[in-house]
This record gives C-alpha cells, structure tokens and sequence, in this order.
C-alpha cells in the first residue's frame, strides 16, 4: 500500500510499504477513507523535534473496517468507523476515568506497539488498528460525505479542542478567552460555544481564521498580543478577567498570556505542548488560578461529539479549508508550514 | 492595649499600643477573645520573610463586638463574631464568585488599609475590623467556650484545608493523598473525610500528629517522603495514584511528591505558599494533571464551617495542642518554631 513518510525535515513522500495485515486478535484493519496533517506534524517536518530515521506519520483517520480479529466485538467489516489520535483499551483503569491519552495498554499511531508490531500512521491507505474495540468509534451507517471533515476533526483537533473547555471547566454564561487560533483553538471557540459560553474572546491576528472563529461563536476578536492582549482582555471585562480560558498554543508567550488574561478562581484549560514553559508560580498563587489539562483523551469524547456531529448540531470540519489527493500529501504539508491552510484534509 | 509585635526575627513580645478606634463608618471594633499563632506567622519570625521594622502580627482571630460604624447593618455590639485571615467586602466581583482573597477592597490584618489607617492584626487585646459586614461571620448566640478552637480555627486553617480539598476536587468514594501534617495538612485531612474520601493517606512523620490525622479520618500514614513517598502510594492503590491530592506545605519537594503521587487526570489542590517551585511541565502534560488553589478564600466557607462546628459534625480544633495566655506569646512562637507544638491558641 502508500503511505506516508517523513524521511528528514522537510522531506515528506508518499511511498509504497507493506500491507499490513491482523497481527492481534484484538487487531482490525481499516481502509483509510480521509486522514489529515496536523499541527503537531509540523513540529518534525519543520526540525523542531529530531528526525532520527524515517518514520510513518499521521495521527488522524476515518474509513471503513475490512477484516478483525478473532476477539474484536464491536465492529464488524463494512464499519465507518473515527479513530483517536492514540489506540487504547477503554477498559484500565485511567480509561475508565476518561484519560485513555494515558491507557496502560495504548500509545500512538506510527510507531511500535507494545508487543514490538508496527502500527501504521493515519497517512496511508491502509492502518492495522490495535486494540480495536477500545480505541474506534463507528457509526450506525456510513455518513454522507458532506459530513466526512467534521467526524475527521473528532480524531483530534475537536476533541482537543473540546478537553481545553472541559479542563477549563467552561459553564453556562461564562466569558471565555481562547489563545491560539490554530484548528485547535478554532475548535475551543466551538466548544466553549457548545458548552453554552456567553462570550468568547478569540485571539487571532489572520482575517481568515477569525472568520471561522466567528462562524464557531467568537463574539470578540483580540489582534494583540502578550501584555496588550490582556490589556484588551481586561478592558472586555470591566477590569475582571475570563471565567475560563483555553490555552491552544504551548508556548511560554502564550500561557503567560493565557494565566494573566484569566480571573481570580479560573482555570487555565491547555492542550498545546508545552514548549518550554516556566508557570508564574506566585501570581497563580496569590490569583488563585489553576491550570489543568494535557494530551486530549480524544476518545473520551468521541461518542458525543459524534452525535453532535450526526445531528448537524456542530461543524468542526470548517477547519479545514485544503483538500488534496494523499498523492500531494506533500503540498498538504508545505501548505500548512507555510500557513496558507489552516489545516490539510486528504483523501485516497 | 496590649498587642503581639514581632521586632526582629526571634523578638516577638506583647507591647502596650494605643487602642483601636472606628475610622470608616463600616467599621467594627472586636475585642478578641482567642487567637493564635499561623504556620506562616514563623517565616518572618525566622528571619526567612524580611522584618524591616517592628510590626504588628496575628491574622486569625475570634471575639465579641464592642461598637460598630453608622453603615454596619449585619452585627451589634455583643454579637460573638469569627474572623478570616483576611478581611474582605464580599460584594466586588471576585468575592460574589467565591475568591474573596482577591477582594477588590480587602487586604491583610497587621498593616494598613487601602486609606492608610492602620489595621490591627489579631494577636492583640482588640481589632478594628474594616468592612465589617463583608468580612465578620457571627453566631446567632455566644458559643459554648469548648467550641472556640473549632471555631477559630476556621479563621485560616480549617478554611485553607478545605480550599485544598476544594481545589483538588475531592468526591465521595475518592482516595486522597494529603502532603503536610501541619495544622492545614491535618485541617485537609478533616476536609477530605468530610467530603466524602474513601481513602485518605496522610505523608506524617510526627507521632502526634498521625494521631490527629487518623481522629480526622486519615486511614493510611506514609513515613517516608520523596520517591518514597510517592512509590507508597502507587503501592496503596495498585499503581494507579491518587484520585486527588492536597498539597499542604509549599516547597518544591513537597509540590512534586503532591504531583507525582496523582493519578492520570487528577488535581492537586495547594494551599502551601510557594517556596521555589518548579513545576514539572511535561509530566503534567502528559499524564494531565492539573493545579488549582492558593491563598483560601476563607471567608467563602465560613459560613458553612461555622453551622457544622455548631452543629458538632466536625472538631477542627484539636489541631490546637498548646494554650496560653497571651501574655506569654513569645512560649507560643517559640513552641511552635522548636515543633513541641502543632498550633498555639492564645486567650486575653
């Protein structure tokens, strides 16, 4: 089959590797129907995380089951079926708390399993799908293919979008800043909008991803950064701060602007990778402001925003605004470096 | 009067000063009936805050109202009245959501107020309260004097312990580390059962004080510290960590014990003032274990404390092991500082 590889910063290609084939009993095959670059795919295709050798990549895929295995119970061939950006069992005891980013049994797309097998990343054709029950999530019919980019998004951007509202605890009525206008923070200015926010400040400096931010629920846009996007922060609230903010970025700049923007009591909910953050440990302090958050347990919500998604009752795939044959997989890729997309859909 | 000043670090000493006036009409003169001596009154008394001149020193307090100002509305003169560390007006935007150390117009006991009047602080024959209704909680009668160490210990301690509890999102059914043994660890240890914890493991090297952790519901003492520490817990809970954590001392050791000892998803809620923390950023991130707390909003759970000492459902006041007059509150300090005390309570 294809897929993709990253050979050395830069160097993306699609190539021809062996067809995977059942190795667990546990284990489904999944033809891959769309997939998608994302932002965390940058960091080594740009050189900022190290290259060692070349490696499958791509961590975000729906398609339809061809074949599973012996122990598998809950899909069967023929399936539509969204798959996390991690595999889990759903069964330990951190996924029966909903933090199956941390399952004792999962781990990522593109790499070795636990038994030493390799597990496909999502950019190919073809992915062998561990832990089948626990980690995909299917629907009662294949969707229409209009709906194709939001259940996509569910893979990860949407979900994690959605885990910074929930670990910043976002409620009814609440004013909401979200820092980061990548397709993450896009999808915690949806979700905040979801979770009944009445305000939702959107920090974006590009027409185009303030545009989505708007169609998602952002009542304000800051263009600012730093100190004088508190400053604005602070002059929207009467001087008060956020009820709640999501911190979609990862970067010492952008947390700082994330734990200052936000009110005494609030939370800062983040899901961008840390990037050498240093907390201010006395301001949190004296504020009272917390931070939770961390890698988005994506399939914690999957089910409902599935549902969400079904019932056209939200559209995250408007993030995407590039689709491309998995043929140009390397355009998809330069074009989202070169932040022309927001983000790169691809399709067989 | 006589009131407590702390001249030098080691030079604490009961001097005569001038009595206290009303200064605002919304002030209270309260005559202090018991006080005590804080954990985090012996920084400055060990020279480890800076003491640049003699200052007046004491911020938890019970007592009776002598007088109040023309626009005092909720108390009069012989009401018994219960003071939070801080005083507060518990209508500006950060008290209405419940973080009333952040109050727009509150401050500390023991300097001076936002007009430059000097504000008492309680280790002292007498206090003017400054926004009195906003920061005075006050019993329907003149509580029983067996009551009065609960009672005041709700001033801080009781409070500080039950904001770890809060912030840390203890539930019923939980498991709960507690990191300090202090009077606010052992306070956290009482939260915590009155929360409803199933399990909590109190970190106590002190043979008295796992005596008071285990009356207030403490069901397992860990010894040691560090990794240690935290490899006991992992033990106690079939390597999964803590449902929820408290972290009731402030220094890095104790802050990365706290973290490392949480379960994936978990909180740990602080109340320990931070002394050079560092928090262990990736690790955070990766198992998504959040921090919430700081400086208690005492005045918050007040009320509800109050009703349940009144009402003999809990009895934080035996973390109180040591009373004496106040005359002789160099002993108290230096009992404490020498640990031949938990905490100190002074009568007039």
């Amino acid at each position: 089959m294809k897929a993709t590889i990253l050979h050395a910063p830069g160097d993306i290609r699609l190539d021809e590797v062996p067809d995977p084939v059942l190795v667990a009993p546990t284990d489904a095959l999944v033809r891959v129907t769309a997939s998608c670059v994302c932002g965390s795919d940058l960091w080594p295709y740009r050189g900022i995380n190290d290259v060692a050798e070349p490696t499958r990549i791509g961590h975000e895929f729906v398609g339809i089951v061809e074949e599973v295995g012996a122990e598998v119970r809950s899909l069967r061939p023929g399936d539509f079926v969204i798959a996390p950006f991690m595999y889990s069992d759903n069964t330990c005891p951190h996924c029966r708390v909903g933090i199956q980013s941390r399952c004792s049994h999962g781990g990522f797309w593109g790499g070795e399993d636990r038994d030493g097998a390799m597990v496909d990343g999502g950019q190919g054709e073809y992915v062998r799908v561990p832990l089948a029950d626990g980690t995909l999530v299917s629907t009662r019919e294949v969707p229409d293919d209009s709906l194709i980019p939001s259940l996509l998004s569910l893979s990860d951007v949407m979900g994690t979008g959605w885990h910074a509202g929930v670990a910043a605890r976002v409620s009814e009525g609440d004013t909401v800043v979200v820092v980061g206008d990548g397709a993450v923070g896009l999808s915690g200015v949806l979700a905040a909008a979801r979770m009944g926010a009445e305000r939702i400040i959107a920090m974006s400096r590009h027409a185009s991803r303030q545009a989505v931010a708007r169609d998602f629920g952002a009542t304000d846009i800051v263009e600012v950064r730093g100190d004088d996007a508190v400053a604005a922060v602070k002059e929207l609230t009467d001087g008060v701060g956020a009820d709640a903010v999501l911190e979609c970025v990862g970067t010492n700049e952008s947390m700082h602007t994330a734990i200052a923007a936000a009110r005494p009591g609030a939370t800062v909910g983040y899901v961008g990778v840390p990037h050498g953050i240093e907390y201010p440990v006395r301001d949190m302090f004296v504020r009272n402001v917390g931070i939770a958050g961390g890698i988005a347990p994506a399939r914690q919500y999957l089910p409902q925003l599935r549902d969400e998604v079904l019932a056209g009752a939200i559209n995250p795939g408007a993030v995407f605004d590039l689709e491309l044959p998995l043929t140009e997989v390397a355009e998809a890729y330069a074009a989202m470096d070169e932040r022309r997309a927001i983000k790169s859909l691809l399709r067989p």
